[in-house]
Parts: C-alpha cells; structure tokens; sequence
C-alpha cells in the first residue's frame, strides 16, 4: 500500500486523456498532473529541445513525493524517455510501450497503423517497440502535424469540414494499407476518435495511448504492491505553465465531463 | 550616421517576412535576428506569458549593441510593446503601429479588416490605433488561429484544399463586410497572399506587417540620422531558441529566396 500520488506529465492538455482513465480504473489514486502549456507543443520541436523540457516537467513533478511518473505526451515518450529513465529511481511509464502492447494484442492481421506527431514518427519508436512485442508486423506509420492544432482550437467533431478534409488527407494511406489496428499515438488525438473512426470503419481498432498508459500503470503499481487502499477517494492537483485562467474549458474538454476545474502556475523554465 | 545593427525578434520565423523587406529597402544595414522557435506560437499564450517571454527576446538582443529593435510579431507588439517600451532606450517598432498607418493611407470606403491570432485580436490593439490614424473607420476583426500551424507545416499555396478551406471560413466575414483593406496582422500570414488574394479579389488591398515595419523603421532611422552609410553590405545574423538545424529550409520559405542560412542557438530560458 503507498498512498503517495501519481505523476502525470504532458506538453499540454491531452494528456488529461490519461487522467481520464486513471480517474475510472483506480479513483483511489492521488494525481498530481502537469502540463506545460507555456511551451506547448512539442511534436514539432528537435529532440534536445523535447529532452530538455521533459527533464524540466519531471524535476517539478519530483518536487513533491510521488511514487510512479506517465509520461502521456507521444513525442516525450518517443524522443525522451528511454534516454532519461535509468536517472529517476521511481517508474516511468510512457505511452509509447503501452500502446504498443496493446495493439500487438489485439491485430490479428498483423498490420498495425501509427499517427502521431513528426517528432515523435522520425524518431521511430513504435515500430522498434512494437517489433519487440510482435514479430513480422507490417507497420504504417505517418506523422499528423495539424491534428494538435486543430484539437487545441477545439476542432475535432463530425461535420467539421476543415477536419474530415484532413483526416481523410493524413489517413487515406493507413485505410488502404489495410491495417486493422491504429495506435493514435498522441493523447491530443483521441479528441478525434469519432471522425477517425467514421473514416476508417467499425473493424479498425483504435487504441487510445493516453488511456492504454493509465491501464500500464495501473499493472506496474500492482505488481509492485504500490497500489492506494482500495475504497479511497483520490486527490487531484493540476498544473500549468501558462495562466490558468482557461484551464477550466479546456479541461472539461479533454477529462470529458464539465467541471469547475482549478490549475496552480508554475514557472518551469526555473526548473 | 551609425553602423550598429539592427535587432529583429519574432516568436518563430514569421518576423523573417520583414527581415525580407528590410534586405531590400536597407542592405546598407547589419540586423541581428531572435526567433524563439523553442516556444512558438505565442498566439494562443496568455498576456503574461507573452511579456514574459517578450522581455526575454529583448535580453537576448540587447547583448549585442543594437540600435533599434523591430518587434516583427503582431501577437508581441500588440500584448506587450506599449506596456514595455517605455523601459528601453532605443526605438522599438512593432507590426501594429506600422500596419495601421498604412492601411488608415489606404483604405478609400473607411472599413479595414484585421485578421490576427486569437492574442493579438483578443487585446484590440488594431482597433485602437488605427483610430488614432483615421476616425469614424468600421474595423472587422478575425482571428485566424489556424493560419500559423498550416504556414508552420508549409501548407500555404493555391490548390491545397485545406488552405483554402480555412481561408474560405476565416475570410467569409471580412469579404461580406465590404472592406477594401486587410491588414496581416501576423507576420506568418503573408505566405497566404495568393490564397488570401484570390478569395477576396484584386479590388481589397493587402497590408503585410512585417514589411511595413520595415518601412516604418527606415523612417524611425533617416529621422534620427541612425542610418548606416549607403552602398554598405549589411551583414544578416540569425540566432533561434530550437536546434538550428532545420533553419535553413524554413528560412528559403519566409525569405523568399533558397540558399544556406545558418542560424546561432540561444538558451533563451536564461534571460
């Protein structure tokens, strides 16, 4: 039993996707999250840059007790992770192997789709990981840069015409690869899974990364008899490094409930 | 008389649209430039932020002896130059004031339309000073927040559906107003010329920012004797707050011209 909370970080708001479904499968958990909206996005930046923001987001994250870090960020994850993680002596769980787990066990086709941000595809992560789990998959994998900024614009439902143009641009070589599982590997995208699934069809499994890393860490905590006592109701404390003012709207957004939602500031070029 | 360069910050490399006006109009000068391409956009930041990291900008440029300093960015120049110019002692030339005087010369029917970021609209800086220049003016605000991802992602030209898709939404309003002036409030935006352009039609004049900062500080400088000598060669300085690597395509595209443009790193976070 460890009662300490969780770390989340992001580069912004989706991986509040991930919060989402920790909130569901383990509400006795405290959530200490941290998205740094002040330097949002990342997907578009070169990996020293990733590398050296995500040691920032980690380091305040560290400033309170925590027992266990989800990196639910993509292009942190792909580009930052496995360089970082033997510094920290706490789990780091990121959205790249949990969701390459995940849709290893669920193609049957062996042919698996990859969308996530140009980061995050050039650095080739999935198909490496993904390999390690399954082998022999045929893997698609394209870069969406506009997906973020149309998500973070609130542009992402049916009948959007600007988006159903470019998710029929970005996805048209995936539906015809004939992957049967899609890894959306960037917590901004599960905003667009309606759209995303009208255009692929009812047989493509879309896995949702952000969610898939809140089930790996449930996994890793129980493994290691880390788990708060079932029955509690957890705490959450959200962070920003731009003003919070806005964060209420974006938030009932990306949790998926409306809600009084408060962050806290944090000046993390200081860290 | 006076050699020293001139400084140009922008939050990315949009700014390089007046640095391009500037090659042309004022080769005699040296100009350093800063684009904070490590923490752009700055459109959709709040205001402290966007001082923030404004002030930052100006640090960085002010360790070299500048002599003027273009604010090539509408979203800074509209939320932080007249709260922070007072603090410095030498000229700083935003896209705003420039802009505005220009198309308060332009416009013949006195309705102007301004399309800008979300921040730069939010703040009505547009509004106010063109007012300054021309009384009685129907202004018709727009903020176009998904211009600077598609110019970002080189997606700007005629016959790419999605372009003109946004431009068609975002444009709709202005054109129905009858404005025959539109300022480019942001200095990404006159990669969309053509697009922009061909929709509203050959009787709407389109005013570059970017460019008329340039014009506006040759005027700032021949006032102030502060120009360099004629048939100089200016030498062009150019410092980012991501890796530099790819500055040289990007650069191609804002310039206007291909070649091999280096570009300097700065650690921006410590100033």
């Amino acid at each position: 039993m460890d009662t300490r909370p969780i770390g989340v970080i992001d580069s912004g708001l989706g991986g509040l996707t991930a919060v989402r479904r920790m909130m569901r499968i383990m509400p006795e958990e405290d959530i200490i999250y941290f998205g740094d909206t002040g330097r949002v996005p990342y997907g578009t930046r070169s990996k020293e840059t990733v590398i050296k923001y995500t040691k920032q987001d980690i380091a305040f994250l560290r400033t309170f007790d925590i027992k266990a870090i989800v990196v639910a960020c993509g292009t942190m994850s792909s580009a930052a992770l496995e360089l970082i993680s033997g510094e920290y002596d706490i789990p780091i769980i990121g959205v790249v192997r949990s969701a390459s787990q995940k849709a290893a066990a669920l193609t049957k086709n062996k042919k698996i789709g990859v969308i996530a941000t140009q980061g995050t595809i050039t650095s080739g992560a999935y198909t490496r990981v993904i390999g390690e789990y399954l082998k022999d998959t045929e893997i698609y994998e394209k870069a969406c840069p506009l997906f973020v900024p149309l998500v973070e614009n609130g542009r992402f439902r049916k009948g959007d015409l600007v988006v159903e143009e470019v998710v029929r641009e970005y996805l048209t070589p995936i539906k015809e690869s004939g992957a049967d599982t899609l890894i959306l590997g960037c917590t901004h995208y599960p905003l667009l899974f309606d759209v995303i699934s009208d255009f692929l069809g009812e047989k493509t499994s879309l896995v949702d990364s952000g969610a898939e890393s809140a089930e790996y860490a449930r996994s890793v905590l129980k493994m290691t008899e880390k788990q708060a006592p079932l029955g509690r109701k957890g705490r959450i404390r959200y962070f920003v490094s731009d003003s919070p003012e806005s964060f209420t709207g974006y938030a009932s957004l990306f949790l998926g409930e409306a809600g009084e939602y408060g962050a806290g500031y944090v000046d993390i070029e200081k860290f």
